[in-house]
């Protein structure tokens, strides 16, 4: 059960004029279920990407920046589930080379027009004959506008479909923006989230897109955490068609206000779509937002949060509804933040205060603590009283059933 | 129930000359056990410690290297369970000097010589008055040398004791080495393990006794992990009381061979018993060496092994005994280690080779990995395929008792 994650309302996602879906069963992942999706893309449209920065880079991984880099315009992005494609060598390149081959020939552009992107197991093939058959019925297909389908499409041990939409009213009119995520597990983003795509009619131009979703991927998806694993695959993609007619730009002065109020759209969107990964982590039971406030910079406040959402110790007894908050301050001290003064850090759990001056609160009783941690969703905020930077870490709690899910993954 | 870790034969302890044990039931961790422990020294003893590098480090330890800094010759140790006298601040600071000068009052010598341990609930005082009577209790008792009930009283949710011998036999004379520890969870020392003491009755000058004391650390306590969470109490001690009057130094020449062959004793009474604390560890039903070879630094062979001993996927994996063994690839990708070649990257698993070329290996087969993932003693060969430096670190899988166990600690 996810934690206050109501699956997404089909009727709220709203389709993006320029970009078509398409969803298939190719029985790649397990039969019976869509596991292929095909997103078209009008001409015109920009496209930007963040990607994983593990040394293990998955095929695709390795294509897309590829394909990125060429500098062609991208028509066409392929996610398949099922099997990453990652630690597969030559025989990998080839096969995401072919899947992009295979959809320039229907599209009738280039292979570098494309972009392939694998989830599920690592250190397998994937199975190009399945995947070929799965491409021929998805080009047979008309062209649809099923977020909540693609949603579904690109899961794998999630148990919900991750969609998000907003309509934006701007001075120079309205634009949409709509977006997918997937999670799950070995979830630790270092650029960016297992799979995230968003997509918006708004005309923006390629140096500007890139900035934003670096950006976006910032405050959103490289602030999650579920088990400190890192993918092989992780992508943040983002997709912008124009079609709508209205034209942003972080550089020109006469849309500067709509580019601010599309900006915190596309960030709440990207934020969303990244808290909903977390709130569907694996045997997830709770949310926690770590908020580390009056650090010296911001890499240490982000070494404190993660220290923190990381410790196996802090997590069961949030699973546990234990206040055994002496376990945040000993995950604090050996953060590895140079030259700490333990006697100068609070720590306040939903806003009860917990620990100051390195030490528990006066006021603080057992009641107190039994109470703050009782809820699903729980605020931690730890001040360092260092310096005045901050940053939040959203992760979950480490439960019985992310064993049982990790233990059978493959089963 | 550990793995392959027979509870210490108590026959096979040896007493040490000049080392005497009081353990006492002081009621701190739970009624009817023993859970506070005297250690007396004779005088002329010398004694050398490693601790924590957490910043939030527990009073006892502040005390400690007080103490030892102070150049008074130690003459007794006193440890309790159920209580680590950790984020305490002033009122602990105050607490582990009440006990130092309780223990010295009663021997008849300075507070500082007085070193104090404590192990348990972090951010909670110290029940002095319990401590008090208990020190009473222990004062009133004769003299024993009970290295197995020493063992037992610093338990805290350790299954079993955890205490190793030997005899070893030099050419100025035979010579005692006996230890103990305790870990459990909260392990991942960085210094030294939770607890560990050895003693010897070989005399040993303070330098030379504290520098076999950093090097046997670094290739013991601090070359395990459980859950990567560095305690606030981790202390290690060595004692060598000289009552064998067999002298030994690192820098005599005339004691060079002797002093090779009692370093390699200590090494293996540290290793086994910092290994003891994995094979003991919460939840454990697996023991994994992870060995990383053909490193550029031995720093990042310790940063590659710890990202694979601390990912929550690949225990999992270990725990199931599923060669879901990709996740390998993917935490050695994670690393952080700058410019790794994933092409240049080979990993056995019990001597099966699963990847090499950064890929899955061409002779592998499933069944090979389902045979090797399945004993309960696992080794795991990394080769990065880029220098000559390597390094091993012990650890264990994640099961679901290690979440029931920490999710209930303080119940």
């Amino acid at each position: 059960m996810p934690v206050r994650l109501p699956p997404p309302d089909r009727a709220s996602l709203l389709p993006v004029a320029g970009v078509s879906l398409c969803a298939v069963s190719a029985g790649i992942r397990k039969a019976g279920r869509t596991d292929l999706l095909l997103i078209g893309l009008a001409p015109g449209t920009t496209v930007a990407g963040v990607f994983t920065q593990n040394a293990f880079c998955a095929a695709p991984v390795q294509v897309c920046r590829m394909h990125l880099a060429s500098a062609q315009a991208i028509r066409a992005l392929v996610i398949n589930t099922g099997c990453a494609n990652a630690g597969t060598g030559r025989q990998g390149l080839a096969d995401a080379h072919k899947t992009c081959q295979r959809v320039a020939e229907a599209g009738n552009f280039l292979p570098s027009q494309v972009l392939p992107f694998s989830t599920g197991v690592i250190l397998e093939n994937l199975p190009m004959d399945r995947m070929e058959l799965g491409l021929r019925e998805a080009f047979s297909k008309p062209d649809a506008s099923d977020w909540f389908e693609a949603a579904q499409t690109i899961m794998t041990t999630d148990t919900q479909p991750k969609a998000v939409s907003r309509r934006v009213m701007l001075a120079g009119g309205a634009v949409v923006i709509t977006g997918i995520s997937k999670g799950a597990g070995m979830i630790r983003p270092n650029m960016a989230t297992m799979l995230g795509f968003m997509a918006t009619d708004a005309e923006i131009g390629q140096a500007c897109l890139a900035g934003l979703t670096r950006e976006a991927a910032d405050r959103s998806f490289n602030a999650i955490t579920i088990d400190g694993d890192t993918s092989t695959n992780d992508s943040y993609m983002a997709m912008a068609t124009g079609q709508s007619g209205v034209a942003l730009s972080s550089t020109d002065a006469s849309v500067a206000s709509d580019w601010v109020r599309f900006k915190q759209a596309w960030f709440e969107v990207s934020e969303a779509l990244a808290q909903a990964i977390v709130r569907d982590g694996e045997g997830a039971t709770k949310f926690m937002t770590i908020r580390v406030s009056s650090a010296a910079t911001s890499a240490e406040a982000r070494q404190v949060a993660y220290a923190v959402a990381h410790s196996p110790l802090v997590k069961t007894a949030f699973f546990a509804s234990d206040p055994n908050l002496g376990r945040i301050l000993a995950a604090v001290g050996y953060s590895g933040v140079s030259c700490l003064d333990a006697g100068l850090v609070s720590v306040r759990i939903n806003g009860t205060l917990v620990a100051e001056g390195g030490q528990r609160a006066a006021s603080y009783t057992e009641a107190q603590g039994q109470a703050a941690m009782a809820p699903d969703e729980i605020e931690v905020d730890i001040d360092l009283g260092r310096g005045s930077t901050q940053a939040t870490v959203w992760t979950c709690d480490l439960s019985h059933d992310y064993i049982s899910i990790n233990a059978d993954y493959r089963s």
